[in-house]
């Protein structure tokens, strides 16, 4: 990544304050593009007065209305959780975060959630990795723009160390792709009848953390589609075989 | 140092907000003592709304007259600058200071100034090292609370706070279990039609180092094999029900 491949994300802030004091450390850390998803007051004066200079990050900010609408074009996503155990996906700290961010070779997203209540699980699914700050376990709730400051501030310091990818990538797939290929092969598999959509249970879950760990390239995508497109075609062929 | 032997010290804070996000940012970071040096504003409601829980702290703060009263019984004095030469001094940056304070055997101060001055020369006269948070030379200014997070984070990591990368994980697949799964792949991509055997070019290689990559675990493979299983019954009773 480049600075200009990171945006950071923040999903139903309630505090405009807090908007625009994250909005000044991601500007003081040297990136520049802010995403709302659903703020509850934007623009505001409160975010403008607490940016302090860094107003025209809130300027260009790109308001959403979907977290999947905020991540496309991403092709590596870190979700914020304050809890160690949330659900079963990769974990890293904000260390690690900016290591892997720097290392990447496509665009970055840093999603933070509510106040009080973080992101969702299924928000949370969208991330290649959840990133967590290491806290007082008896006070770990981090204001949010406290959170975006140390790990934009880790992002900069990994980026100081500049490391280079270890291999040769193709172009890796962006989160819409990757969406794009759940929902087929979701489709494929209960064509197969191989997921129950009355008992659909962790497998689509299961497939995305697989997937997600795997971080793919948009060929690879190309070719898992293909699969999934003669798979359908066979199981369209035995149901008129059938009949 | 234990966490207990270090202290914050905030010099002529103007913005009480700015003295509760601090202590919220303190004790997030596993720390409690704040030491205050003409406060302009305190105690004050705004400082409590902002600690956000951290109000034990404000409580039992201590407010001085003077930075060499805030620093008695301190054995180590880092004091925060925004400017790199300010005065030829020691200086190090937020990550450094960490593992200096870490190391050190006495009580350590970390010492921040005004929100718009910072600390005057003869403050900094009073610090072993000066400590820098790299910032985007163009927007440099960092809020004083967000910098009292980067440094006590910085503290707290080099304390040993940083979580091991990883997760929950079941048994990682064996080769022979997951050769087992690329023979039941390359079989079933050829049933349908999806891999020429008399031409495969690089398919087969392009689908062992996606799933290599991913590191697959035994209950993984089970559930794709359990999907090419599926597939494979939909070609076969495609193939069927042409003939």
């Amino acid at each position: 990544m480049t600075p200009a491949d990171v945006r950071v994300v923040l999903v139903e802030t309630t505090h405009p304050g807090n908007i625009g004091a994250a909005a000044r450390a991601i500007k003081n850390m040297g990136f520049s593009r802010l995403y709302l998803v659903r703020p509850r007051e934007f623009p505001s004066a409160e975010a403008t007065a607490r940016a302090s200079g860094a107003d025209d990050l809130l300027g260009s900010a790109t308001v959403c209305e979907s977290l999947p609408e905020a991540l496309s074009g991403c092709s590596l996503v870190f979700g914020a959780s304050a809890r160690l155990r949330t659900i079963p996906w990769p974990l890293v700290d904000a260390r690690r975060c900016g290591e892997l961010a720097v290392a990447h070779p496509g665009e970055v997203a840093l999603v933070f959630g509510r106040e009080h209540a973080g992101l969702t699980n299924e928000e949370l699914e969208y991330c290649n990795y959840l990133v967590h700050i290491p806290t007082n376990p008896d006070f770990s709730s981090l204001n949010v723009a406290a959170a975006v400051q140390v790990v934009a501030y880790e992002l900069a310091m990994a980026g100081g160390a500049g490391v280079e990818p270890g291999e040769e990538k193709d172009a890796p797939a962006t989160a819409d792709e990757l969406e794009g290929l759940y929902s087929h092969l979701e489709e494929t598999l209960v064509q197969l009848a191989f997921l129950d959509p009355g008992n659909p249970r962790q497998l689509m879950r299961r497939m995305r953390r697989l997937f997600n760990r795997a971080q793919l390239e948009m060929t690879e995508v190309n070719i898992l589609r293909g699969v999934l497109t003669a798979a359908q075609k066979a199981a369209a062929g035995r149901g008129r075989g059938n009949r």
